[in-house]
């Protein structure tokens, strides 16, 4: 359910609205709009009375939400949620471009990776630290070194830092040295960490899992912010088929439709979606013009000699090239790229 | 296996090596190309020792073919193949336009359908007059009835009319009325009537099977091609996926990867791919930044009156919208939209 | 709609009921069961009106039909469809074996497998004359001169031969030599091929398409009923998924719930939907054990000389084994195999 | 790789052999089996030379495994894992049969199905006390005092608890109460909680995710085994394909394929693999034949009140019938049904 505000609505006013969520034992969730603040509730196991909100100032309305997923609905707020870290943004009108490698390797590799991928015009700088990997024997990652290298490149070029965390033990950690925490797409109905995280206030960045629904994917993103972290970014990564000659299945037409049930930004990652790096431009295109709020790419500074997947990896000539094109496809459909040496004034 | 001609090539000399690989008991395919031509040979059960051309004037090179597709195989001919319909054309650098009804189902209603796709732009008319549906018991289509009322529709517009031939018992009709012979989803691998499509001069629009992998659906298009007919448009129409939401999950990622495999051209269907309406237009953006040669796009005069896929077809408003917004971002990948009405002079 | 008459109705008051049927505008399916006749009709494009049979004896109850598929339900029929062969049956207590090579390509070949598939206890011998391939220049079967070397197995052995059918224009010539007509996995839904097989009388072997749903499938099958050809057996044979180390993966709980939801045989094909010999066995004793009325094996003389299959073809031995452990897990499930041998008096 | 000692290798032989791997720099995992110590290698990023083993006695063979996933190979290991609980276990000739509620709903509801369970022939009792959900505002299960009332049922019965540990939070407080940890399928590849459970020595139940391929889930059960925990129980439990009809596809083809590719044991949960209690019996007959290890079946008093997955529960009568079909099949295929209530002279 959702009490809807009218557009003068005082503090006092939502205040009481709040009070009396809480007095009939349910959750408040309030939520500012452009015209009017929207307050979801949740914690009710069926349709709730409008006359439960009798005698109170300020209401709108009272509306019942169809889709099981509520806070993250586009039902119960109207706006696009905007991310908004100073001088870069994710959901609004700037299109967020995020690169660098799948794994940090040494200070020197994400260091080249940081520099590309900003004067290319990223403003975000992916890089695993905690890897993720099917093989218990192979490379897990530098962990806090790697993250300390990340954060190093941060301070040299002012690009905010994606990187994955992947258990809730070292979430503090993580959290400490990243600008967005990454959700992998195996992780996705890791509740646990989708709690403990929705605890924190830091931005979220959650990959679809390969074989999950959007249903249940919102669902996920519905576990953070009905703790009360609302900074969720969505993630497509393309889903496992049975194709064999790409890694996976990028669901483009899952871009537009996320966007449509929800007001959460939605970022593409054609590099796993595709998992072959010469076609990873065109799907990158192909994204933007369905309506992604961003890309996520990996880049390596020399892709044949990566510790993980090289195969799908852009040398930084190759995403300089990505980013020429995609702003012509931005601006097509009514995006812009802002670069980050456009205005960054630099650590120093 | 691939005999390349030098640039000079004189055409006794391609005529002396067509008749060196009959004598060795396999068939030529000779294919013109910009700059030289090219020789396939099928039926050979492996590699062929260059030796066997020795003494045979005005060959460049005998190269192997490692995919399994040959004829349709970039390994084969390089240059793209464009499929030349007079004032219009599929492959190169115009973007093919197709738009109409699911089925035919009455006069007015395929001609307000053309009307319409021709003033938004497209040249060519798509209309299901043979309906291969999943009940015995639903609408099958017009049939030949419904191939006449194309043919007026085209005669009254000068669009170019593609419609579905669902086996070889009709094809002799449908060829009679068609300019493009459409191969549905679940026919794909109908290797009898990819055979009698081979046999025929007329291009063929072969549909991707909805569980099909990009080898078999190669192989499909190598089954028309190998009996000569090399007029083949290839169609990503959406993969069958355990996701519920949307009708059809789009391989946008298959639109660049096959362009690298084959040289011939790829359309793309977003109204299968995604089946919700409202989600086609940013679907068929993101397959034209990606690459596609064409869209193929269901439009009603009336959808929520169709017969049959009625949820995901577009108005005419719509459609109008959806070529404007697809200019732009054509124009933004190189590619352009030529309309119909600025060069037809009508058939009267 | 379904009619279901009294159990002591007349064929008048019968006939008299198809009469009303057919002018209302509507087609009559009658068929007879253990204790009374039911009447499907087909045609009506929603729910009738028990008052249209108003007036009429012998009727026990109009009732509605719920599933999209309507002749082959068991809502219209309640009796398993037992499909006779005289000294041989699928769909009753008897377990039906089905063994043989996945192409004939020698007499000596056919024949050392029928002979065996006959020693170890099949009825039934199955191997393909005509073979849809997925690559044009892959062998595809001896055609006519297959199918007399089946009709010559099949005279020097009493066993049944089961074999593909891959098109309309072959169909005559296969039916003349067949006594199960297979519809493969790639031609189910072929809606023109099962068109015409509808419009004979001999049985048809329908195989699941890779990626199609039990709904669909049970559609196909309503295709030929429809016709009025009810000799349909079903045949599981595995789903295409993700998975890579199997060919397939058999849907194993598919044959209880179809038989659940329809009349008609289901015949499991381990062979397929495994691809992997070592490997068939196992998934045959879990198909038998989950309910299915038989088994189609691929059995070859020879497997590593095998033109097609070889790395799913038991060896006659393996057969041999096969048809043992599976009358253990057919007795243990109320089921039985009744051996060839013990009582086929010859063809001569 | 793996060091194969000979059959009558002394102990110091064999310190002396780890000793060499320790010194190489990698791990070794000594593993006794029927005639022969085998130790395992891991660590090692290539092959190794035999030349680094000699002069150590007692060695038989040093021998590469060629599968990704090594200590959990049969390569490695060729006798079956059994996994001992005193008067049961799993992977042996018994067959292990395992039910009980979804979800732990009170403590009449665990004591009745526990008291179901056993007079029917189980000698595990499953039950849910920490349950991820998909949506965060659903059930999540009693916790602490579901544990408790687990404990006290099998105080009761001699039943065996099984029960799903979802984090690293928990697991020491479920590890207390269990007799065998769950690892649900949405948490198969939870890497770090897999760490964790490799770090204690209590079975693991490690349930196949839902669209994992067998490579995968074979190496996260080598994630535990890598750590030291030895007694890894695989569980398939059924695919995620687009057949909407059931609640997964069971990959019963599996069964056979996983216990050759490995020495753990393989357990079936038909109750998730199909998702329709009246299906489950000849399901889990199926898995039964095909070479499942045993059965985890969902049965609860009272399916139509349960808080989660009524819809594929067994009612107590049901599981009886179940466990008197199955006893038939697994005499079939050489298992047999060993009934708690034979031999369990109480607790206390």
């Amino acid at each position: 359910m959702l009490v809807l505000m009218q557009s003068g609505a005082t503090e006092s006013e939502i205040a009481q609205v709040e009070e009396r969520i809480c007095e009939l034992g349910f959750t408040p969730h309030t939520m500012p709009g452009k015209t009017a603040t929207a307050i979801g509730i949740t914690g009710n196991s069926g349709p709730l009375e409008p006359a439960m909100f009798a005698g109170l100032a300020g209401i709108a309305r009272v509306i019942a939400v169809t889709q099981p997923f509520k806070l993250v609905s586009r039902e119960v707020k109207q706006d696009d949620t905007v991310i908004d870290f100073g001088d870069a943004s994710i959901g609004g009108a700037e299109l967020a471009l995020m690169a660098g490698p799948c794994s940090v390797e040494s200070r020197d590799q994400i260091m080249q990776a940081a520099i590309a991928a900003k004067a290319a015009g990223a403003k975000f700088l992916r890089g695993g630290a905690f890897k993720p990997r099917t093989s218990p024997y192979a490379f897990q990652g530098l962990k806090e070194e790697g993250l300390k290298l990340l954060a190093e490149a941060r301070d040299a070029t002012g690009l905010r830092v994606v990187t994955e965390v992947k258990d809730t033990e070292t979430l503090e950690m993580v959290a400490d040295y990243a600008d967005v925490l990454q959700v992998g797409a195996r992780n996705m109905q890791n509740y646990s960490l989708l709690e403990a995280l929705g605890n924190i206030r830091q931005p979220v960045l959650l990959k679809r899992g390969m074989s999950a629904t959007i249903k249940e994917w919102l669902m996920c993103a519905e576990y953070v912010v009905a703790r009360g972290n609302r900074q969720v970014i969505l993630c497509e990564r393309g889903l496992r088929t049975f194709e064999t000659m790409t890694r996976n299945t990028m669901d483009v037409g899952a871009i537009p439709l996320v966007k449509h049930l929800s007001h959460l930004p939605v970022v593409a990652d054609p590099s796993h979606g595709i998992g072959i790096a010469q076609h990873v431009t065109p799907l990158a295109l192909g994204c933007v013009a369905a309506g992604a709020d961003g890309l996520i790419i990996e880049m390596h500074p020399d892709p044949s000699r990566a510790l993980s997947d090289g195969d799908q990896s852009l040398t930084p000539e190759g995403f300089s090239d990505l980013v020429q094109k995609v702003e012509r496809v931005a601006a097509a459909v009514g995006r812009r790229v802002v670069k980050a040496d456009d205005e960054w004034k630099g650590a120093s």
